[in-house]
């Protein structure tokens, strides 16, 4: 067993400058949420601020964390009062770690999760739950992770309100557990929460909540290994990952996966075609529903939380397809196309829908609904291919629904600015406001190289129209596989993405994080700034490039313009004049009576 | 005379994969408007691409640069034809240097470009000749330049013509010279030239003209020389850089600033408070009219573009920033916000506004109505203090224009989404549709490091809006002093906010260099695919990181996927396969009359 084959370290800690602390919701001591609690400097006015947070126990302090062992389980004592039958479970097969040699085998994660399934009659999915009106543990820690900063934005709304505009969307000012609940029956929300997957720290992905975001990893046919892999999870949750999809095609992808898994505090979805690919040796045409069905259940019993399913690539809509500039470039939309094409037949993914829809609901795996005719160039946005898929996966929709899951729909890809909107019009219309998942759009095709900004333009602006979860792009998007630091740079990138979104519809306690940066920007608190900031180590490394010394972090100026020239001193010199000067309300009151209006209400500056 | 003190080498020779060309428009052989040219592979299906081009000779193949001969001249012969008087100049005076000692005084550039100025009921300005009915030089040239690829995208109308959302603006779909010369005699678009900046590639700053960038480049009280400042320009304008804002605030700003316009192929802009406030010993009270007066002849005799004027901030707005979160962040702002009250007066630029006007029309330099109150915060964006100047900026613009000046507008700076086409709309309104030029605005504050992207998302939705021109943000904004690849890496990232704002508002030409991207991609075309980027070596570095090997630029897939799961190939089948099988609109046919529709009609899917 070797470092290359067995994942056995990880990067811990705390992020810098932050404690991780654990709060349980009002009557739930078996309930606690995790979140970041930035400390500032003691001349800071005000009192540390929490942060949601994705990490997982990764960044407690001094935590040991044993890969063999596998994640705590917070939520293996709700599972267990619900009933489910233990399974013995499918064997593995050598197909499932894709024939690979036994000298290069990726060694079984040995933690154990046991295997839990669903019965008919049987409530297992968080929408049979909440349809039946039932409020899970699930929606009571979310309810609880997404009320952070409510209260004390609450408090401060005499000063301060959160405007925005949410374009049709219902932010609720405080999320109680039957929020949760109602927003989940109706589907316009999920918690992607298989019942195989103990480990999970549950996150809720609608519309009505705050905008999430997803990276990928995964191992390749030319490069890396399981060690990688479980660090890559690692290190995008503890940079704000909310969900990993582990897009892996090579070999060891069964026993990668259940290290992932096992180590995972945020939802793994997986796009399952593309292991079945695996086992008919990379021939999309010996695809079957057979093959199919088995890689469904084999990733559902490890515990996987959501699964791509491109089942709304249609063989009607392939000829759509054929005159654009870029065809089709999802990996997942080319198989099934190929498949359909080559047998001339309907998708069996369309064709087994419902009996897809079974075997999901039996471990709660939620459906991504792949957009397996996005567009891949601007050229190709909103085209009759696209939308004839949309509303395929609108229909799908309700089928999921009747069969008792949940359901999010993924969407573009490269769309210019002007025809974003009219993609999240048409997803809220014909798949009756499930969630929407995006990657990015790309909003310009000429800057490979600089894709994690091209998207992230289009994500903030699709996240603030009503985008759930917005799938990260890299650096090296259309030219290479990300490394660390891509992988870092995508996830940041699309964190404040999604918060540029939030503040946009008008998150209630969305600002409280922008105006902590911006009051110890305004103070001359150097490491505060730094430490509330989405990436302290980069903002002090840049700062330090400059002004090194320790001296200058907590000096009233920086290097943009020096000691005698600062506008932030300047602007402090002018307050306290104001203040010196004034009493700056009796001062107008003097001046008009002076005859002389030097200055003018704020009422009629606006 | 040292390295450290005296420019003598800088970056030259074509971006790789280009050519530099040089193009007349028809009947006009003296004017010589620069473009480059992509050159495509051997089996790429379509000539070279021609770009835009704003990086002056430093890339024509072979160029000699001799920084103390200064650039050519092609303004020269204009110049000339228009009679100006030739002026002795004003004397450098050691103010002018920052009392720099003379051991490390920066050499006065030699090249010589003789000092002209305007006299009273000449036309000088732009503005002046467009009134007047008069097409100048200039306004030929930058039609030409802004025709680039219009005829082509005309050619293709008939598959393809650009959609787009312009809010009201008028992109016409040829660019003619008297379109240019009626949108500046409207102050809809500037065209910023000193008649002392011979050296200038003209360009042109309007809503109904490509959206423009700005890179700001200067030494500083910290750190910095003479030779890295011009090097920073070429760098800046390399990578596409439409004007350059000279922020210097040291010693030896006169000098460098010599430097720089001499090798300038593109508009400078200036501060001038910020040299003013040196010549009285960085004492902002210390202000007065002289000092500003003999700043801006100073500065326009050397040949400075555009000025950007603070004359906005009143005293009565002060009080209106005293319970900002950030106060005033603008440097220009918060120096005139300081005169202001510690003398208690009204703000001699605004008092002195008429005679400002006069000194710059003599010269044709163009105003840059400075934002003093922007917002520094999301907290503080869209209130009483800035919404107050912005409308004393749309009074101040009706006097420049009567005193027959450019003028464009700044705005801001720090914005949440949901505000910023606010911003936009009173612009148009209150500034008579005067061309807007803003600092991104950022969307979030919590991403300092990163500020280049949360303001990307900004510009392009402004640009999009409305906006002429987008100062450039680094990723070392609020931290520190941009590098070399910080400076790149702020103006690709504007580039492509500008284009994708460009794309949105329908530039009938803008997706041309998309599509020859797109293009390249699906035809695994990879050294075009990375010369057509914005930054072609980037693109090529991130795809050697993976796949070094020269064969893989003509491997039909990629390191994402691998060879045996390409979607892009797979697509390729599938059209080749599509082809094979039907002649689809016959097919189609034949499958309705068998009472079987498995394709369905375009125009029925969407």
């Amino acid at each position: 067993m070797t470092l290359q084959s067995k994942p056995n370290s990880v990067t811990t800690g705390p992020i810098i400058g932050s404690r991780k602390i654990y709060s349980a919701p009002s009557g739930h001591a078996d309930i606690l949420v995790p979140f970041r609690e930035v400390m500032l400097h003691p001349t800071a006015k005000e009192p540390p601020l929490q942060l949601y947070d994705t990490s997982g126990p990764y960044t407690e302090l001094g935590v040991q964390i044993d890969l063999d062992a596998g994640l705590q389980q917070p939520r293996a004592s709700w599972l267990a009062k619900r009933g489910f039958a233990n399974a013995a479970g499918r064997a593995v097969t050598e197909a499932d770690n894709g024939f690979v040699p036994v000298e290069k085998l990726v060694p079984h994660c040995p933690a154990s999760h046991g295997i839990r399934v669903g019965a008919p009659g049987q409530h297992v999915t968080q929408y049979e739950f909440a349809r039946a009106g039932i409020v899970t543990e699930e929606m009571i820690y979310v309810a609880h992770r997404e009320n952070l900063g409510r209260a004390k934005a609450h408090a401060q709304a005499s000063k301060f309100r959160a405007d925005g505009e949410d374009f049709g969307a219902e932010i609720p000012e405080f999320v109680t557990p039957e929020f949760v609940r109602a927003e989940i029956a109706a589907g316009r929300a999920i918690i992607p929460a298989n019942i195989n997957h103990p480990e999970l720290e549950p996150v809720i992905i609608g519309r009505n909540f705050l905008v999430k975001i997803n990276a990928n990893i995964g191992n390749s046919a030319v490069t890396s290994g399981a060690a990688e892999e479980v660090e890559k999870l690692v290190w995008a949750i503890r940079w704000g990952a909310d969900t990993v999809m582990d897009l892996s095609t090579g070999r060891n992808i069964h026993n990668i996966r259940g290290w992932i898994l096992r180590n995972a505090p945020v939802p793994i979805g997986t796009v399952p075609i593309y292991q079945a690919l695996e086992k008919v040796g990379g021939e999309a045409d010996k695809l079957d529903w057979e093959v199919f069905k088995d890689t469904l259940i084999e990733q559902a019993e490890q515990g996987v939380d959501y699964f791509t399913i491109h089942a709304g690539v249609r063989l009607a809509y392939i000829p759509l397809t054929a005159s654009r500039v870029t065809g089709i470039v999802s990996r997942g939309g080319s198989i099934m196309a190929h498949w359909c094409l080559s047998h001339h037949r309907e998708s069996f993914l369309y064709e087994h829908f419902g009996d897809i829809c079974d075997i999901m609901r039996k471990y709660d795996v939620s459906f991504s609904l792949g957009d397996g005719l996005r567009p891949g160039s601007n050229a190709d946005a909103n085209d009759a291919a696209q939308f004839a898929e949309l509303e395929t996966l609108g229909e799908l929709t309700k089928v999921a629904w009747e069969k008792g899951c949940q359901v999010m729909i993924e969407g573009p890809g490269h769309v210019p600015m002007h025809k974003i909107k009219a993609n999240m019009d048409k997803q809220l219309k014909v798949c009756h406001e499930a969630p929407f998942y995006t990657l990015g759009p790309l909003t310009t095709d000429i800057a490979p190289g600089y894709d994690h900004i091209t998207s992230a333009i289009g994500a903030a602006m699709i996240g603030w129209f009503g985008t759930a979860m917005l799938c990260y792009v890299t650096p090296k998007e259309h030219l290479g596989l990300p490394n660390r630091e891509d992988v870092k740079a995508g996830v940041i990138t699309y964190r404040l993405a999604a918060h540029a979104a939030d503040l946009a519809k008008g998150h209630p306690s969305a600002r409280l994080r922008d105006d902590a940066v911006s009051r110890a920007r305004f103070e001359f608190r150097w490491e505060d700034q730094f430490n509330l900031s989405l990436d302290p180590d980069t903002a002090r490394n840049f700062h330090d490039e400059t002004l090194p010394k320790e001296a200058h972090k907590t000096a009233h100026f920086c290097s943009m313009c020096g000691p005698k020239f600062c506008s932030m001193k300047i602007s402090h010199d002018i307050r306290d004049e104001a203040e010196r000067v004034a009493g700056l309300e009796s001062q107008k009151e003097a001046y008009k009576e002076a005859g002389s209006q030097i200055y003018i209400p704020a009422e009629a500056a606006e």
